[in-house]
């Protein structure tokens, strides 16, 4: 089986504990009937500055989210306005539109308010189409570090996946093998055409000691040691430093598959790290050249 | 919401146990793109005397059954044999037409074997249209026993289910209050206009003792009781009666919720009936007027 027949299918089966959001997911797929076109579930999207939502079906080539509402969600006036004022919220922040399936009526309804998407998606896919900005979704060559490595640009709007750290070696040309030490992985490796570069595959899980955490908004990370002695001698030796870490964290994907996500490139925050809390990285950019051209 | 929109978005979820099998299903009926359609998963069927086989997905109004195949079905050349008996057979025994979907294949071509499919139904669907043989699924009428009583025939095929004895009752104008006696509810009533066909809502669940067993051919219904006293003596009671029972058997529907489904009228089978296996009820025809006219 093909990864995208793979990857859709098994998107489906995962999506399915709430029935009717569910329902509208596969009719948004199956109508606009475009392998081309990406759908995302649970999209993350930043609402103000310490509240964010998730939006229940997202397509990323055309910034168009859709929320399904089902008929709990027209209980209250209050429940009403809520919804409103996130709808506005998730859209004055993002720049993007948020459409809404209202599920209290008719089969016949829900299915006009789908088609009446699928129209407006399609006329988004053609106008791109028109000027040439239409990037089609490849999820294989998306996992595919050559294929970034002809691009040269890598950017985290291109939500590239690599399936493992010998992948990421790949792309920037660096020694896989160097990552080995005896049983042990390194946790990073220097970028070989600059080694104020570090290409960093952190975790949030807790690995030898060591424990990263990402924040929501993908702005910073913490790197931090359960080991107060390790973490202090790690917070020093970082102190001020000139070192740039381009990231790619580690995550499981919806087919329960371990990748690394580009993140961006991360830099020392002086004014965040200390010895209690750890050393702190802050994203500086978000876009790239994997051979260090132009930075 | 609708019980429609409830059964249909009820439906995708539970049968997402087998992703490819489940994406098919969906796109089968976003495609078809036609509410009146029933779409059934998991579809008994005969395929000669002893064996039986469960199709993937079922197009009652059509006669065609859907088979999904992953790519293990292809895997060897007996897999492929036995695969194509099973077809045959199929086909052969119901008179039905059987599609296989091969899953072996990249997304667009599982897609173009799909609308294959959905050309086939569509032109099944305007040529009943065109002749006035085409029946639309109404869930919600199909479980509304004035829906049937205006009908008058009753048939296996029309897959009624009743969501409760009440609605029994009510479809064969018994009076309801005559089901109780005390705590107890009684396991059938006499049709009023004759006292020979006794209304009955059996369970494969013990209930008070009683069990009875359908066959998966649902030919033969064997009424039996854990006690071996009450079992002969109930054996005694019926032994060669001219009684006939018109049968709504007792099961869990796809949402989760109790109905019961016509199976025709059932007469006493001296042959296979005695004291050891309990009482056996034959099926004598599967359609019926809900008055007894013309039997």
């Amino acid at each position: 089986m093909s990864y995208k027949v793979e990857f859709i299918t098994r998107l489906f089966q995962k999506t399915s504990s709430k029935a009717i959001e569910h329902y509208c997911l596969t009719r948004l797929w199956h109508k606009l009937d475009n392998d081309e076109i990406k759908i995302v579930p649970q999209q993350y999207v930043n609402r103000h500055s310490d509240k964010y939502a998730l939006t229940d079906v997202y397509f990323p080539q055309f910034n168009i989210h859709v929320e399904v509402n089902e008929p709990a969600h027209y209980s209250s006036a209050e429940r009403i306005e809520s919804d409103a004022v996130r709808k506005k919220e998730i859209e004055s922040n993002t720049g993007h539109k948020l459409y809404v399936i209202d599920c209290q009526k008719e089969l016949k309804e829900i299915h006009n308010q789908i088609d009446n998407i699928v129209s407006i998606i399609t006329r988004a896919l053609e106008a791109q189409q028109k000027n040439g900005t239409f990037k089609p979704w490849q999820p294989d060559a998306e996992r595919d570090p050559e294929f970034w490595k002809l691009k040269q640009t890598i950017s985290t709007t291109d939500e590239i996946s690599l399936p493992n750290i010998e992948a990421i070696c790949t792309l920037f040309d660096a020694e896989f093998n160097k990552t080995k030490r005896g049983f042990l992985r390194l946790g990073g490796l220097p970028h070989p055409k600059n080694h104020e570069y570090l290409l960093w595959w952190p975790s949030d899980k807790a690995r030898q000691g060591w424990q990263n955490q990402i924040s929501t908004d993908e702005e910073e990370i913490t790197e931090t040691h359960a080991d107060a002695t390790k973490k202090a001698h790690h917070y020093k030796a970082h102190l001020n430093t000139g070192q740039k870490r381009i990231v790619f964290f580690h995550h499981k994907d919806v087919l329960g598959l371990t990748s690394y996500k580009f993140k961006g490139v991360y830099a020392y925050d002086s004014q965040k790290s200390n010895a209690n809390v750890g050393t702190v990285w802050k994203r500086i950019c978000k876009t790239m050249n994997v051979n260090l051209t132009g930075i």
